[in-house]
């Protein structure tokens, strides 16, 4: 999933140096299964989240008072793979036979249920808070979750069946993994309502940008505008970071002052930037 | 709030001990300014459970599945009082502006509303998913809700303004204190709502029972009847208490064999207990 | 050090109540032996800050920008004693023999000199980077500090003698006590630098206000301020407490709609406030 | 040591989509090396538990009464490998001259003890109490313990040359590495005792089966029974995952209901499930 | 339990104070019941034990290599009290349906044995390896064990009927409390074996001195000699503290140089001291 | 980056045993591109590193007195990657605006400088004490760092852009990611001191040598000599493997027995060894 961007041989002069800087850079794309069954709109803004720097997007939203939207805590299964997704959320909550009883008297088992109605490009977002003793989904629901188009797993607790999800193409965060089933120590309560993941608030219907460090929370009605000015910014990041293998000092470069704006200007209007 | 029950001078006859063991029991009862402010019902019940062995509440509970309902990850921080009460539950999240300004549009921080539309015997419950950076609740509130009759306060989280709370008629429970308001990181999101504290579901309108090493979470439908079994259990066992400061072995006291349960009503002939 | 500050007894009509609340509310002053040794300038300000609502005075620091100047990591030896002083700080690393050579050569351990250079109302502040395998102070040092007139002890990390500081007319906090001296693990390396305690930073010449539940760092360049707008406040609040333990709802009244600021006006110009 | 199972093309007709999904499905076996030094009901039962499902294994021991069966506290070292084998236990203990003294009168350290030991088959499990100072064994005992058969290491604690371990076809788990011999802080204590891992016992003799996200833990008396029943469900699981795959929902489907059961006897007569 | 020792009033020329320091010395004694029940011996031996400084012998411990001897994660019951005694284990392990009922054909659960088969000055240590999901121990059980002359309980865990306990002449360390009985998670597993507390291994039979901060482990083979250097170094520490007191600088009288040495060996001729 | 070292057919008569075990072994190298910017003393002194057994380094250091040298409290990005390096140092503190403004008014974010003035063979060590709510670092200055020839990244803290970083030849370990900038939280405050990092001090010039299991801390003056001790011993070493790997017990072979010291000494008669 990831390529060798370039190879840069660096000419230093005093050093005599004959070998240069290999640097690989991740290239994320949604993949096809899912981006052939999302509406139009989505397929744009799934694409530009795909390619967006996560933490210009983060600085565009700290910008706009969200001072609280990342979510470190929780480990990503595949160290290389982007999430791009939309929340689905569940709560649930330590069990007690009284509540127990009322709830499923009424529906299933939220995991069940979420997978039923996901979504293309649902990521289901289980709240457990932080509870490890019991798992709250597996493998044969996140099948049909899959099935439905489903990008993501965020688990503020533990998933079972961990191999098996491990094989799937959907990017993974839990706490740790369990085999105990859900029942002898969570109940699901909740459905589609706001909840804390590693203390960030996610509600239904944000969307979700994650890494192996992480996960952007991204309320809905802001996606469209913080993606798009962080793409905007992407093209001189490049020739920044050009500069400086090319041997460059960062003073002057990053931020950049007047002479290097000019020379990235330049640079435009020479040759095509990618 | 304590006294000193009884001075067991115990002659043991190879040791010629002159010196007794001094017992202290805590004696609980709940506050006239409370009791006065209950209905008839409530009065009988919040009586028995503050005569009620903790203990032993608990084994009626776990008998019928009650598996979590004990809390013990948070600080008394009287050691020495007993908190009886009845739940008003809150869920506080990580703020985020968008959320925040719809929720605030309807109504104010659940804190006052809580305080003000508490009943006599309520115990405040501040689920904020054991985030100390904020205080979800001071003093202010916490004078009016004690004017309100209310008797306790239990916070997955922080409370602000602790010594002047500390010096209010209540029991509180907490994971530490803090001196920031709320805004910087919480906002209220739910009221009266089913809500997780240190791995235990607790229900508005739940009873609880809470000590220095912390606090049993009872359904209301059930309270009557744990509470009396519990009750029934006590005679019998100050009993066994008794003989085994007299110095008998515990095999045959506790558990009771027949000897001693013929003993045991044969005092129960002789002199009123206690 | 707690008195009883006044029982209100309330008639409420339809409940017939006979029984009253009973609040303790905390004295704080500084002590005379400290007070007596202080500089004209300082007395007055200590003074003030024992007096000074902590919250307030948070409230007027993180309006100005200082939003992490709350320590709640730590415990308070005394729950009833408030910390008044001005800091003097050390840090302290794991030992190794190549570094711990050259600075002693230069010095003794930095808690001999802390104490031994105290001025009148000083803290020490030990960063030891929460370590509570080695102490970094214990009885004797702190009794040369309690001398030169100190008032507190700030440890992350863990004192020794912890019975015998106990007994001193000190405030103290810790992470945890230890037996063991500082050698197997520690070692002094900075003297009056600014320092990490519970993800604050205090720098020398700091004034801190601790509670049971934390400390508020503030700097010195603002505490006359930030103090006398905290107490400006505290009139209004005792009218505003005394209205809620009188049953009156708490809209209106926290914060004051007009209705209750002409109330307190008339209040001021009938009796004195206190 | 994974392979693809199957690419399902599915045909979504108002999508009209052309991509499939691609499941990666772990394919698990003892190593050869291993298999050939087993005895012939140890070669039957380790092929067994190399394919038995672990979530329904772990269904099996909690249906009779083993709630605290699964480790999940601990790391596994090589994400994509099964640990299949039978517990030999240690105690570590920290260390203490005058017991040192005497246990190593008698006898060397448990690991190479273990290590020289050992049966094929066997998995070392070190209770070090959790602590990380020091490690419990190495690269050259380890060496030896592979050539004996070894199948895999559980250390609560941590070992040392992790990379040369890392190398070696076992699979690993442990809290966190470290360079430190045992010798500064702990000592071994007890060998073949039951230990705890984890808030779980294992006795030694114990079979183990772990995966990425933890270890379950066997009774050797209850292996066959429970590998046997775990089994005899997976053919009709692999049908649930195919219909699923196909785009089924999951309501009758999994758990089953009579349809799908009918269609699974069916699909049995036609072709022969894998 | 304490008293004032003494009130310094301190003419500091300069600065004209009139105020002195109060500090407050804790008064440490056996309690007359366990006393008269000891042994000869041990009666001189816990006598000693209570007066000496716990500092003072633990640096008499390490200087004999015994670096992990003081343990800190535990929280005392009574920040006032001393604990004086000889150490009875037991070993807790996780649950599991097998063990347990070998275990309990063979014996009653360890608490109560233990309690039952103390002597006289006893400390019951209890493993349950920092586990506090369930109690090992609680009201009745050591009722029976104060009455056989118990000085204290040690858990690595959790007791249950905390207020109770807290009632009792004991000193008391645990986690934290819990009202759930032993039976959900844990199991006695082995009795009067070396075990871990909080990572120092006790053994049966090791003299205990705690204070508020934790409890120092002392080997019984060593404990009448490290207690004896310790208490030989009191009064010049005594002289030192006034010396201190009185408003000298720390250096050359903490450690003593020449000087202070010979102003003490005049002190001790002209009076008694203390 | 591993290569496969040997494929060892072992011939176990009794079990007429095929297979062999198939060891890999880590081939650590500096990268050509730092190697032509050394200098001709670091040259010869980073290629011992980068072969040299980190345990027996370890080794000489513990008795040398070194006893906190190893870091295993950081994760390392790259499980198969040496680290080799100088360490070139950062002290990061909570931000507060009164001392944030004092030093920017002085020079850049030490990111910034530490990138701009770094040598070959760097590694930028950044002490953020474990504060992962902001990220101390990023991308673009770890590009000017590598194009400087920087070798190695370690924080006690969080770093951003963390898939760039990964694509990077470096090693790099940190707490956890983070998305945040620096702004938020901390400040960069110390530059080029002895810093703490997991409980181990790094002083700036120490050398440093990483596995996947954490940072061996070496000071300056001792790395030549502690180096060559330890690839003294490593041709004997390789035969014990060698001699465990044909079966042979583990008695006699590992320490070496004279009859195992005259085998290895025939051994390197007769072949060079590798």
């Amino acid at each position: 999933m990831t390529y060798r961007l370039f190879i840069a041989v660096i000419a230093c002069a005093g050093l005599q140096a004959q070998s240069g800087l290999e640097i690989e850079t991740p290239d994320r794309k949604v993949s096809p299964y899912v981006l052939e069954r999302l509406g139009e709109a989505d397929r744009i803004l799934f694409d530009k989240l795909a390619r967006a720097p996560l933490e210009s997007v983060w600085s565009q939203l700290e910008s706009r008072g969200y001072a609280h939207c990342f979510i470190n805590e929780l480990d990503a299964l595949h160290p290389d793979r982007r999430l791009v997704g939309r929340a689905r959320t569940m709560r649930y909550l330590p069990t007690r036979p009284d509540l127990r009883e009322e709830i499923y008297a009424e529906r299933k088992q939220l995991n069940y249920v979420s997978a039923e109605e996901a979504q293309p490009g649902d990521v289901l977002v289980f709240d457990a808070g932080g509870d490890t003793r019991s798992a709250v989904s597996g493998e044969i629901t996140t099948v049909r979750f899959l099935a439905r188009g489903g990008t993501g797993l965020i688990v503020d607790g533990a998933l079972r069946d961990v191999p098996e999800i491990a094989g799937m193409p959907l990017q993974v965060y839990q706490r740790r993994g369990q085999a105990s089933s859900v029942r002898p120590n969570l109940m699901s309560v909740d459905y589609q309502v706001p909840v804390r993941i590693g203390n960030v608030t996610i509600r239904p219907g944000d969307l979700l940008l994650g890494e192996r460090h992480g996960i952007l929370v991204i309320p809905a009605a802001l996606a469209e505008e913080v993606v798009d000015a962080a793409l905007a910014k992407q093209d001189l990041e490049s020739f920044q970071r050009k500069l400086l293998l090319e041997g460059r000092s960062i003073y002057g470069v990053y931020p950049p002052d007047d002479d290097t704006k000019r020379e990235y200007e330049e640079s435009l209007k020479g040759t095509p930037s990618r």
